[in-house]
Parts: C-alpha cells; structure tokens; sequence
C-alpha cells in the first residue's frame, strides 16, 4: 500500500504543479498516469509543439514545460505509478481514500486531486479481429520500455509523427524495423520524414506502402503478421512477414475511463466543482483540477489548473491537519525547503559599513 | 481622450498578462501606472529577488519576470501611461468609463480592469517641514529618467538598495553625488554596498555619515539642504550644502489610494468580486484581478492573477461583442496574430512521400 497525503490522478501539468505547491505546504504527493511518463498529452501528444499562452513565457515546446515542472517540484520527492490507470476509488471509515489501479496497485490518502486532463488516453486500434488476444504478448500500443525491442523483429504500423519517431529510434535497438503504412505519403515534422527515407535508403527501415496489417499470427505470441499490400495497378496482394512485435500506432484519444463510475457529477464529460472556494466535488476531500473539471465561466487552459491546483492545496492542507492555521509565506521572503533537505532562497542583503 | 477597450489600472505582471490574453481575443488594452515604468513591484522594489512559484519556473528575477511578460504581449501594442496614478472614475450614460488621473489625462474604455496589485506605491518622506514645498521643483522620491540630473549637483538620502544603486548610476551622469546616511552600515547588495566604497575612494561619490537632512534651501525651487552631521563623540554639528536635487529613497509603501473612493466594495483594503464567475466588482464593466481583490480563499500570488486576467477577459469580451460567441482556440493549434501583423505558430507538419 502506497501512503501518502494528496493522491493526485494525473501527471500533467497542473498534477506536477500540485506538488510543488503542497509542498510549499509540507504535504507529500503521489502521482498515477495511465502513461509510461509524466507530463500528460504534452509530452505524449505534442512535446514539440510550442506553446504560445504560459504566463512569462512568450513560447514554449510542451516537452520543455515538463521538464521545467518536473525540475520545480522534484525536491517535493513525488512518488509515482505510471502505466497504470486509476480504477477504482473506496472510502474508509476515517474519511480517507484507497485508489487500486488496473494492476491491482493500491494508494492510501487522505485527500484525492484528481488532475487526469482530458481523461486516460486509449490508443485507437487498427481493426484486426483477433488483435486483443495478443495485446502484451507482441501486440504494443504504446511504447513503454524501448529495451523490450532489443535484437526483436519489429513491425511499426502508422504514417505520423510517432511511427516516423520510433522507426527512426528502434532502427538502433531492435534487429529489425518494418514500417507499414496504407499511403505513401507520412505526415510529420520534415526532419523525421528525411530521416526515415536515409534509413530506408541505408537498408535499416524496411518500408511497405501503401499496405495495411490485416491478420495477426503465433499461437500464444505474436509471430508474424498478414501484410496486404496495394501496387501500382491497384490490386492487392497478401503475405506473411514474421516479426516478435507488432507496434501500431494510429494515435491516442481521451477517455474519462472508471472515473465516470467514482460517483461523481459530470456535466459534458468534466467533473463538477465548486468553483466558489476551493474546486472540491461533491465527494468531501476529492477534489478535481485542470481540464477535468468544469464550472461557469471555465476555461481548459494550463495555466488555470495552475491556479486551481494551488487553491486547493489549501483546503487540502486543513483536511490533513484540522483545525492547524497556515500562514502563506511569500517564497522570495522565506524559500523553498525540499524534502531532500534543499533549499533555494534569495541572496541575504548585506549591511555592511562604507568608511 | 486616450480610447481602448480594457483600461487596465496597474502594469504589475497581472496588468500585462491581460494584454495577452485580451489580444488574443482581439482587444485593445491600454495601462496606467504610478511607477515610472512596467513591472509593478517587481520592478520597483525587488528586480533582482528571485521567485519560486512562478509555474514552469524553478527560479525567475522579478525583473526577468517583467521583460518576458513584457516580450510576450508586446504584439498587441499596449498603450500605457506611466508616472500618473488613476485618480477618478466616471460612469458614462452608455455604460462606458471614464478615468482621469492625477496630471489630468483622460481615458476612455468600455471595460476597466483594476489590476492594482497592493495600490499605488507611495515614497516614505523624510520629516522635512516644507519638503511639499519642493516636490517636483529639485525634490524627487522616485528617479524617472536619469537625463534629469546630467551635470547636476545632486544629494541623495538613504541606506539601502536603491539609494546605493541610484548613487552608482548617477556618478557617471551627474555633476556630483552625495551620499547622505544616518548610520555608517548600509544594507544592500553585497556587490552595491562594494561599489559605493569604490567609488567613494576614488572621490566619484561624497559619502556623509552618520548624517540627515534636515531642512530644505531655495526660494522656488532647491538650491541646496541643511546636513545634520553626528562625529564621533557624538557632537552635532549643521552645515548648508549646495545642490540642484534633493532625492530621498526611504522606499515606497503601498496604498489603496484614490480607487478607494470609486464606490467599490471593500474589504480587508482589498476590493470584493465575484470569483464564482469573472472577477467583477459590485460596478458592472469594472473588475478587479490580482493582489487587488479580494474573495473566500483568495491568495495574493502572482500566478492566481494571470488565471484571474485571463478568465476576466472572457467577460470583457462579451462587455464589448453583446451577443457574439467566442469559441476558445489553443494558441498550440491557432497560433498568434499580433496586432502589429506578426504571426507565431507551429511549425507545419509536412506530408511528405517516402519513396
């Protein structure tokens, strides 16, 4: 059992400022992101894409924004369970909360901020009928660990950024990389789509277009795929092509997930909040920030779930210590102290005498 | 008449955020401030603190914090008006407003943003019976363009950051710098308080201390001050010393000042608003963002003010545009266009053949 004070559901931006901002206030946060890492669709979806709409920051690539939240709170030692998605929510007796994941991991809190965006992203899934039999045993949507392709058969399916991307890295890792895509266009940052045709050109990316994976083969892993190909003339011609993984990916899309079912309100798939004081559901001491929330007047914008999450941590900090007065202090007069026994502050004047 | 749509009182990082967000929704803003430049107390008083709660950045200068603010909405032209302070407000038949400030310049907007921040920063004076006399006429509490003392004779009071640094800059510019201290310490920078003594060694600055001025010399306009001066033994002793400028930098010390007087509602010297909506006050058209206002669970951070802005625009645009709908865009995916014609965006994906 993981235990911690502020359970947050969703390592996005406005989860990984939460941290900092409990912090500020000595409560410790645990994070669960149904992705492999922090930073929510801004690393998975779109780390280079600038961002126009920071405060202070006239643009900024949403990867460096990760980064840049990461490296703020880091000296608050979140915890962190990625790759697995917040199931199930149950009350205890005492007001507190367990959250068991889809893996069965379990968190104990007092106070729940859930922070999951959009909601959990679900890879969209090419239509091969017997495609769930094989997922986690060759079949991969979403590329966790690049270690597991080391010296594998690999074939990547898609015709974006990400399969562009990842052909390009396991061209390194894995024995052997085929990329599957029914054009022959891709689309995608210039760069990536140059350096696919000089890996394909240096015989390291095998390239099949226009060409669709149809059928999936091995009795329990996959060993192959069915690759029906188009040529020019327009008729289609099917084979077998052995590989350890077949990678397709055809993107992500938001789901609100199991959360729909922790009985709380939703209107237009966001979670209701009280806008009013602290951005608190109708459950007592969950309370949802960021783009999962709605209220009148708002706005699904990174830098409002910055301020949501910052006042809620104060309510957050009267449930975990009742009755206990906080005094906000500003951290340009009185720093910042880490729980890893840092600390940042403003260089002390001097009073020095002039003779 | 200076006309706009938001009149925005206060250029703190909460008045120039709004100018961004405001642009983005195509509208104008303009802003009036009592300090001499952009940047509200993080100019004026702590340039060179460093804060830590800024979102996205681990570690920013106040100052720092003002020029990338300043960088990001400068292509929505804002319009200021600095060195006057917004003195009245005037309801117009068709619901407009119109604020005059203390040197009488007009502004005319249908929407009036208070992002006053503390208030007005007004100078601590010394205790000099006719020193009003001279306000304006050789006595200045805030240094608005350094040109005013070139090869001038000019005295400055005070111990701390800025009266170092102002004595610093001045010896280059000035006729003659004299320094004049209460106590022999000076508190400040290490690296201004090390300048000061070098500069008085190599006779660029005239340092009297322990020493006050206690009485102003000039029949319209200063001609020079009676120094206090305290030797060892304790002996006082009073001289005349010529000058052209008198500058005394006891620091500045906020107040509500005239805004006090508008009819708005008031609590706790901050103005009420309705933060279940928009932030607007008890005068329909006039809201109140920042440190300025005032709500259940309010905290004076500067990143509540940027999320405060941005949803109080939303209303200024329907204020402005009756009966038009605004459909929020990312500026990920739409971009910015300037007023001034300049466009950021992202870089377009390419679709591109792999041949």
């Amino acid at each position: 059992m993981i235990k911690t004070d502020i359970l947050i559901i969703g390592a996005g931006p406005t989860g990984l400022f939460t941290v900092f901002e409990a912090g500020l206030l000595k409560l410790k946060c645990h994070l669960i992101d149904a992705l492999p890492q922090p930073g929510g669709q801004c690393s998975e979806i779109y780390p280079k894409k600038p961002i126009y709409d920071i405060p202070a920051y006239p643009e900024i690539l949403a990867g460096d924004l990760t980064h840049k939240l990461m490296e703020q709170c880091k000296q608050f030692e979140p915890g962190f369970t990625l790759g697995e998605r917040a199931e199930t929510i149950d009350k205890q007796e005492d007001g507190t909360f367990i959250v068991t994941t889809n893996k069965g991991t379990k968190h104990h809190a007092p106070v729940v901020a859930i922070a999951g965006g959009l909601g959990s992203f679900e890879p969209r899934k090419p239509q091969i009928h017997n495609i769930n039999e094989y997922e986690d045993v060759g079949v991969e949507y979403i590329i966790k660990d690049p270690e597991v392709y080391r010296n594998k058969k690999v074939i990547i399916a898609g015709g974006g950024d990400s399969a562009l991307d990842w052909s390009i890295f396991l061209s390194d890792v894995a024995k052997s990389v085929t990329l599957v895509h029914r054009r022959n266009e891709f689309r995608g940052h210039l760069d990536s789509v140059e350096k696919v045709q000089e890996l394909k050109n240096a015989g390291k990316i095998n390239l099949i277009t226009p060409a669709e994976v149809v059928g999936l083969l091995g009795a329990d892993k996959v060993t192959g795929v069915v690759v029906k190909e188009s040529d020019d003339i327009h008729l289609d011609k099917e084979y077998e092509l052995e590989c350890d993984h077949f990678i397709p990916l055809f993107g992500l899309s938001p789901k609100l997930g199991p959360i729909a079912n922790w009985g709380l309100e939703i209107e237009k798939n966001a979670i209701k909040v009280d806008n009013s004081l602290d951005y608190q559901t109708n459950i007592p001491g969950v309370f949802a920030i960021g783009d999962v929330n709605t209220y009148p007047g708002k706005l699904k914008l990174i830098l409002c779930g910055f301020h949501e999450a910052t006042l809620m941590c104060q309510s957050a900090y009267q449930i975990i210590n009742p009755g206990k007065r906080y005094v906000m202090k500003y951290t340009t007069v009185s720093g910042v102290d880490g729980f890893d026994g840092t600390r940042k502050e403003a260089p002390k004047a001097v009073v020095k005498k002039i003779e």
